[in-house]
């Protein structure tokens, strides 16, 4: 079958001809039906050799949907036949966080060899695809995988980030989204979905800001060095109660800081690099500074459970397996419009 | 092998010889080192034909610790050789309240034929039992089985009960226990491990409110027509915060239903019987009720913690399996003190 | 100046000449701008005298909006010229409930003869009214009186239920409001605005339910035999994660019961009558049944900011103090489309 | 009456002879029977000119506790005769913040000029002091306030820390306490009070962990360069998920940081000058960093609630007011043991 492999260091990704594989005990093989391209494969095809952990030749591909082809032994709960996501932070599935639920914080994974797919284990970048447990699916239903792959993680992760700060979200209180991006453009949406919030959107660019309104956005901001004062006059001097960034430079991390209100939430999604120092005459008392990771199983399904309700959608390009290098090539250089997906036969 | 079965309606247990089961894919044999006994187990063997539906013959033990014996295809994160308790309320596993570990409320279970061991399944009374998944077992470490397989249930039941009602459970509210047997004395103990709030315990028995007293009630009163009403002044006419009902029968509901707060908890965990009319008029503002069932993986997880840092412990009589139809005997007579473990071998 | 009283038990209520009342210590005047009619009204005119206890003559109105006309000495916080809505439920504001501001389920209150305005306080249906504290008014800015003065209490007591079932609202849960009448209408579009649940409106009253459509309902269901039976298919035979009950009467009650989904919520909300036999084999595992009432400081604030984002808004009948009674007849008859409005002056 | 005064930028403290105040509408005056002296009284002093805002002369303390001897007009539901302690974190008593009595994070106290006593307002150091507001009173009743008087600020601040990280303190979770001094062995207790968390201390001080162990920690490590690798070794790698720096300087924050776990929380209560890096490659997955401060209204009841029930004691070194300067002297010079309190009359 065809993959798309990262094999070399250094050498980016590569259209190869590989085994289709055979699902073990306990196991499943999905015929792909779409693949989310996501920064996060760059940025690991961009590390260097010493700091590379994730196995080579490695399958890309950490966002997966597609039809359950084949069951490996015992394997139950699970359709021949069926539309699925693929949950991605496998965990141990036997500590305290994961039986919760709670994988992508599984303190047990990297130690016991667990990787998602296409972050060490084989990934969905391919014909067919293996996922290690039946509790790493999410039915799709009647949803289009390509539209709504890429909800497995760029839906997942702001909608945990969100999660974790509802109780802040209430009637009256202000969300700032910094970056409306991929992930921030799902964030806004999901924000409008599960709070009456107000949502102020801040980017560099008009283009994402636009994107911004339509999908929700009551305000948006061209990013600036009066952001922070126009936000602070925006909510009476409060600040925000929390603020989502997408971006995780050092300027998004020092607006954040700027914008927080009092027992508010920062919440670093976006892996921009920079940190944001936390403490007594540095962020205002009692708020709160965490960088969440992916999500967990429940919260993706309650994901879909707004796409299908129709509240959260994803613009997306569609590639052939064969235009996948091209794809990564777009995405590198920052061409996408939205998400882009291959799909892969 | 020896196994205690309930094999026809209103004959009781035996003891039989069956074959030694053998672990399909994914799945795990125990080799069993204890077996508690449940008042519910005697529930179902009183049920008429036309009402019991937990299939002939039934292997009885819903709660069961062994030592890992062999591993069916495609087991990994369990040791042969090592020590493990059962979770028992097993569910689908993928929903979306298993996808949190809550099992005990998986809507799918009954609809797919599965159930808790003893309780459908092949339970734990008998030398060797099949568990179904990695995911239903408990690590027990150094924790000896006897003392501690009756935590499986009754510990895991106020467990959850009580975690439930939390929030009330601040210093300076009250937490009243109704029926100080064998779930009772064990709710008290995590009454006062997990929380401040000063507890009541009441019963019929002078002996159990002597227990009661030992293993940690504040105050300790001999249910009668005034309880309520000395209730009320123990908390400057304001009630309890939190109920706990271990009994469950009317005069228990009843009582509870008299001494919630505003704004309190009911939990109605013993099977008496009883109903508790809720409403205005009925109960006070805000008091919810409800009745709670068994608990979650990660509480179960806890609850053994707790017991790993001597915050709880069982009271037991140990039986051979041999002797179990005269320990269920003991049980149906209510001669047994605190609770009565089988050793199968 | 004129106010509507009740003076004489089953006389009903009459517009009478009374004095300005001047504020005390601590104390604010506010020239009443808005005065809503409740049910509740009537609930206490039709109690016989032995069960009246709301002291006579009582001047009615627990929902009430003004602006700051006089301060008594050592106010501070409030603007005189101010527009500003009550907060009905007053407590001894210093207990445990009150410090947190849910002044609602005070226990203190009833002891220390404090009593809401219009419920045993002089209430809002009169050109002036005191209000005893600062913290009992909430900011209107430039909200309509007239439009919003319901919210203090059909706003508020919705909003309070169903945020303490909001762990219940995740997306893909599905949510049943029972009555589409005054609280019932408001109740959707809050569920709407600060959740992504499906919600489901049950009513005898096709006016009624195309209402709840109007304002957001995705399911409407007139009320019949087969009203459960199609609940449970709506929702794939899990039932409703919350239930909520603004009629409260036995029948609605008993389908609450019979459509509420395991671990699931039922909050009874409207003063029927009924009573909801709560426990194992009556409800479903581990759902709770509770009778809320109205709601606390922080939570009116919020139920305004929804109102303020155009998130709910609600129908009004605006009536002149002189056509109090004619109004008051009609809300009794039942031809009240919505919430009728007093506007003293 | 004699009242301990900060009159001078540098000069310490003196003991003066003031008038005797007099209380306004709304307000009480207490005599006071114990007033705490605390390291932030120090840090205000040792303040610059230019960033001193206190305001002068100010008397001090900031911790107190008295005999209600005078209401202002208007002031109800506070007994003339009454022993109380003082909530000190005055907020407007308006705002959503404050509406749920956490007027510790008022985002508009600053703005009004409402400060909080002997930080702004005058304190407790003096023979009376005047309380704007009842609600700013919580009952001692039998507590003795020399004993106590602590607990207002020593007390709240770390029971605050600890209930906001509670849902991290299940059984089997780990707390680290670092600095076991006059906060963070009261921490020790709380902890122990409300949690099954298995508490390690760290201090750098024999005697202080001595303290820690005999308030009930599990584990004291003497903090050197290998504490951060002991914590993840007694905790089998994982780290602990709740970290308490009542230090806050550079080198415990850095320990902090190493021994949180994967979603974890840190609270930095010690306002020792460090900050804290927060990000991704900086804090591990979904670890919170954060600087809460003092309490709420509830939490400051809840903790004279653990005190009345033998939860939580203060070691105390007993002062007369004359003696006020020399106790002064003592603290900066950290001979005091405990927390040094001075009974003005």
């Amino acid at each position: 079958m065809k993959a798309v492999q990262y094999r070399q260091i250094g050498k980016g990704p590569e259209v190869v001809e590989i085994d289709i594989p055979e699902p073990g005990p306990g196991q499943i093989r999905l015929k792909v039906t779409a693949a989310g391209l996501c920064h996060s494969d760059w940025f690991l095809m961009d590390l260097p050799e010493e700091q590379y952990s994730y196995g080579l030749p490695l399958t890309l591909g950490h966002e997966g949907a597609g039809i359950v082809d084949k069951l490996g032994d015992g394997v139950s709960g699970v359709d021949v036949g069926g539309a699925y996501a693929v949950y991605g932070p496998w965990g141990c599935g036997l500590c305290h966080a994961c039986a919760q639920g709670a994988e992508n914080y599984c303190p047990n994974a990297a130690d016991l060899g667990i990787a998602p797919p296409g972050l060490g284990a084989p990934g969905a970048m391919a014909e067919y695809m293996i996922v290690d447990d039946p509790r790493h699916l999410v039915p799709l239903g009647d949803l289009d995988p390509v539209e709504f792959v890429s909800l497995t993680d760029a839906g997942l992760t702001p909608y945990h980030a969100i999660r974790a700060a509802q109780h802040k979200l209430y009637p009256g209180a202000t969300a700032v989204v910094i970056g409306a991006g991929g992930l921030g453009h799902v964030g806004i949406q999901i924000l409008r979905a599960i709070s009456a919030a107000r949502v102020i959107a801040v980017d560099l660019n008009d283009d994402k800001l636009a994107l911004a309104s339509e999908v929700g956005a009551h305000e948006t901001l061209v990013s600036g060095p009066d952001t922070a004062a126009r936000i602070r006059e925006l909510t009476g001097g409060r600040g925000a109660e929390a603020v989502f960034d997408f971006v995780g430079a050092q300027p998004t991390l020092d607006m954040s800081r700027e914008v927080v209100a009092i027992d508010g939430y920062i919440h670093i999604v976006g892996i921009g690099g920079g940190v944001l120092p936390t403490g007594f005459f540095s962020t205002p008392f009692g708020a709160a500074v965490r960088a969440p990771y992916w999500g967990t199983r429940s919260e993706l399904q309650e994901v879909f459970d707004l796409a299908r309700v129709g509240e959260v959608s994803v613009h997306v390009e569609r590639y052939g397996i064969d235009d996948a290098v091209s794809a990564y090539q777009r995405l590198h250089e920052g061409t996408v419009r939205g998400r882009a997906v291959v799909v892969p036969s």
